[in-house]
């Protein structure tokens, strides 16, 4: 059975067992060690400058440890209705700032779009009776896979700053973003006015260590006492951190998301017409009928039902190559 | 140089290492794989009845998880003055239930009496204007590490069913209290009134994988919606779960325990009447000038300064006993 | 200058005036007076059975600390868009429940219909990365001025005990449904499944004090908790519960709601096609051209503009009937 | 029957009833009224400086706004472990700031000297696994009825500004503090290095209405916001301004507190060397056999036990001195 269930599924690769090995030692506790001490300079190089640079285990944590660093308990979070921090984290934002909403934004594909944004903005009177926003949350790639260009990122960064918001990137498939647009970390980053970015590994190969990104560095020294009070800073930080200086080395984190990517976009031109959004990542929203489903499922392959008439398909950095051109056929043949 | 410092900083055992790499292939993501599917079992061979049994990567979680399911936000958790939820975990468990008190106990080497515990409670008038005690925690082996008996602990139990307390055991080194006592894991614990375990692994070996045990499976369903919610519910559990499992297999959590424990003993013996507290688990606390410290960190030994005129010295699963063998006779020579 | 901005611009009625004189003198501190301990028995004369009253300060106050009988940190309080606890009491449920999540609905009117709830419940998926749904919120009359009548409402309550809801009733202008749909309270509340009423007296010729009502009795002990947490508890309640006291003798409440009532009625007539809802209880939304606004104004009136090319006129206990016919007329003149 | 039970026991005075009269017509909602608007000036005489007053209704509210505005969650505030904040206010600062800790100082009297607060600190490690302290608050007079001269406040104002603490005020009974000392408002506050006070009101002759005085003044903003938040911005804010200023024109609050405290004092001559406590505001607490306390409510006298062998009586503004000679007679026929 070939399963596109999920990236979250796939194993981890081998460069990240071999660090956790290589890592079993004595060292100092908590963030202490030698491989903690590396996190700031290697993310520094990946978005050419200085970063603060924290190790964590879910994506979950990271969105929420950084969303509060921007937003009061008394404040709101502006993100796409269907953003994993609203459908997916049960509420993990406002356990992490004390209660803070999330304001809702339509738009196609998961994206957000300045326009919608301000417009939300605009409705809310300036008075102490209403929620006043004080952070924008974006995921690129999307929820459902489409990515945010370094120009469109730049757009929702002016918007921000013009609002007085902090700007929030989750970038749980980051890797697959950055593999899609072309465009360098830090003009899909910093460059663009992102304060604080939710770095994903683990879809992406990784096992369980995220990277949560400060160029707004002056933050993280709160974020480090919340890693704490939030239970996430662990006796043992050492592996987490092997995980992620392991996947920078030699840019496995780029080669792992490219052939991720590459593998959805086999998918994608079988599927042509049947697509619900373009594929500019790794999943794949493709209108069937519960008996194609079946007729699919029935030669081997095993996806989820996302909605009447539609399922998900996500390719992983391990995908099969071999399955994924025999479910192309099949795709191609309903 | 030998470190001393913290079972924190040790290595994880072989066990674990072998068990990640075993658990490296796709299966369900979250909680849905196979080595969680077995967790519930295999703890409950080890308990001698039924329990739920969730993984975490924090003692700081789990405590702070279980303790959220047994007081409100306006309820109080009666712990010791020293304990590692008030001293060592930057008010987590208030963060995870909404605010609660912990209310002070105090007791010699961090262990809690019936009888101070009922005198806490005494004074509190049973009105809106007084936080109300909800939860009982202790910590065995303790901070200081002393242990509990099997009959203390029910002594505590006994007291904690009168008042209608819920009663958290937190056991970041339970192991090494199993093995200290000679107590099975079921009378230190449910069969003493404890209705939530906090079972540390880290510590003793692991990697990155703790247990919450609840006896009271009933608290279980809420647990997982809070794991969630905080962040906690990592997308690749089953890397957690083998390690739990890879060291209850053949018992290596007890022979991890037995073996810091053993070390602690040697240098017990030769610290004598240098003991601050009698040594029945990992830990010492060893009086020593400052100049007596330099002396002994000469001879290529390393560890914490605990207050003036006191030093502490942790022992860990994988101690070289050649060197604590050194150590106990440095430290017999002062 | 003839002022229709709002039922809380206006004075409190005589009778709570009195009452509050009446009250000057030594009696036990908090709810331990003679005043407060009359508060059950004179609303369980009005709702037909036993009740548990509170006195508060603030409708805010009474909605939070109801909900929060009813909805856990983790859960979902379903609300109309336009409700009163999402738009206009920043963000307050969610810092009494510990960061609970409002799940928005629409409807015309800021009425909420059970297929509309039932469909929002049925798009959450039933595990622990979706905030679930615990409870049902509605305001009768409604932010727009219109009423549920018994029938709507206990079609609401069967909704909500065929999930598992809460059912909440923001009550701010309840006097102001009674009158209009001719229900008897009971009808309104807790035969229709209502568990926790806000009743509003404020805007209906109160100064500062408010009810809360648990239908559901076994909720009020933990609210008497936490509106003193909150710091509601006042340390000279007597002048609350007098208050409330006044305003239900004589059926003083619904006399001052009726008053308002007719006022209102008196201007919808006037208004007659530019109303923009039908108008229920003492509420009208009416369009008007700004110049149209203005040449009202000229006349002596001043009320809220409400959204381009619609004004607001809220109508209240003591309206000046010569006032209000003239204003009329000035409308009918548009 | 003659009541010692408590302060808030007592009526509000005619100055205050007057003012309610007074202010009993129609006016802008919240805090838009003419009384409310007046607030800052009026209190910006009393303490020879700019300050930014708000009303709250119960001082509960006020402590834990205040203090809210200068401890985070991950924070904690030093306070005398018989303070009002830590035994009366049901855990109220920690739900208003997301969960900060009381950490609780020793001292006779329930004064806090800069030597035991500075000890206390001095035990803090400054790292992510400890609490930090972040606010200082004490209480004058004390919940023993002690005072705090201006320049044992200046001492505290100078230890906190050395850690860079805030320093919050609970002046429940601040007023009979300023009476017995005899310094000015400003020395025991601002010019003391004070931030915020809870400025009491309704034990000294108000009815429902305290101020809370920011000094700070870049604090009321977050202030107004969370005193929205948390239900207590009253829609009729008048009635609580206009007790206010009415108590402070003429200074009425200041003959209020000097009848109360002079009743202590024909009291504490009587007690003599049965007081536990210097007698410096309005509190007593006598030593008395249970057969001596029940010998003295025989003639007509009521009041509190407080501890084994201990009573405690409280004066108030509006005290019978001829009752209160009475009493004196008895306890000192005792």
């Amino acid at each position: 059975m070939n399963r596109f269930f999920s990236d979250n599924a796939a194993a981890a690769c081998p460069a990240v067992i071999e660090a956790i090995a290589a890592a079993n030692r004595l060292d100092s506790a908590y963030d202490g060690d030698q491989w903690s001490a590396r996190l700031n300079a290697a993310f520094g190089q990946v978005f050419e400058r200085e970063v603060e640079a924290l190790w964590v285990t879910t994506g979950t944590a990271a969105n929420s440890i950084g969303l509060a660093m921007m937003c009061p308990p008394t404040g709101a979070i502006l993100c796409h209705r269907d953003a994993h921090i609203e459908n997916d984290e049960a509420g993990a934002p406002a356990m992490y700032n004390g209660g803070a909403k999330l304001m809702l934004l339509d738009g196609p594909g998961a994206k957000v779009s300045p326009a919608v944004a301000e417009g939300a903005c605009a409705r809310i009177r300036p008075d102490v009776h209403q929620i006043q926003p004080a952070a924008l949350s974006i995921t690129n790639a999307t929820e459902y896979g489409l990515t945010y260009s370094a120009e469109e990122t730049a757009a929702l960064g002016d918007f921000a700053k013009a609002r007085g918001l902090g700007f929030h990137l989750d970038g749980a498939r980051f890797a697959n973003a950055v593999v899609s647009t072309g465009a360098s970390p830090a003009d899909l980053t910093w460059r663009a006015g992102v304060d604080v970015l939710s770095f994903g590994f683990v879809k992406n190969g990784g096992m369980n260590a995220e990277a949560l990104i400060f160029f707004d560095t002056a933050l993280a020294d709160k974020a480090k006492v919340l890693r704490k009070r939030s239970g996430h800073l662990l006796s043992k930080g050492r592996y987490l951190a092997a995980q992620l200086l392991a996947m920078l080395d030699g840019n496995v984190w780029l080669d792992n998301a490219r052939s991720a990517n590459a593998a959805a976009q086999v998918l994608a031109e079988a599927a042509g017409t049947r697509l619900v959004h373009p594929v500019e990542a790794n999943e794949l929203f493709v209108r069937m009928t519960p008996a194609e489903a079946a007729a699919v499922r029935a030669q081997g392959f095993d996806f989820y039902d996302w909605a009447p008439g539609e399922v998900r398909l996500v390719t992983s950095w391990d995908q099969d190559m071999d399955a994924v051109a025999k479910l192309a056929v099949a795709i191609g043949a309903l």
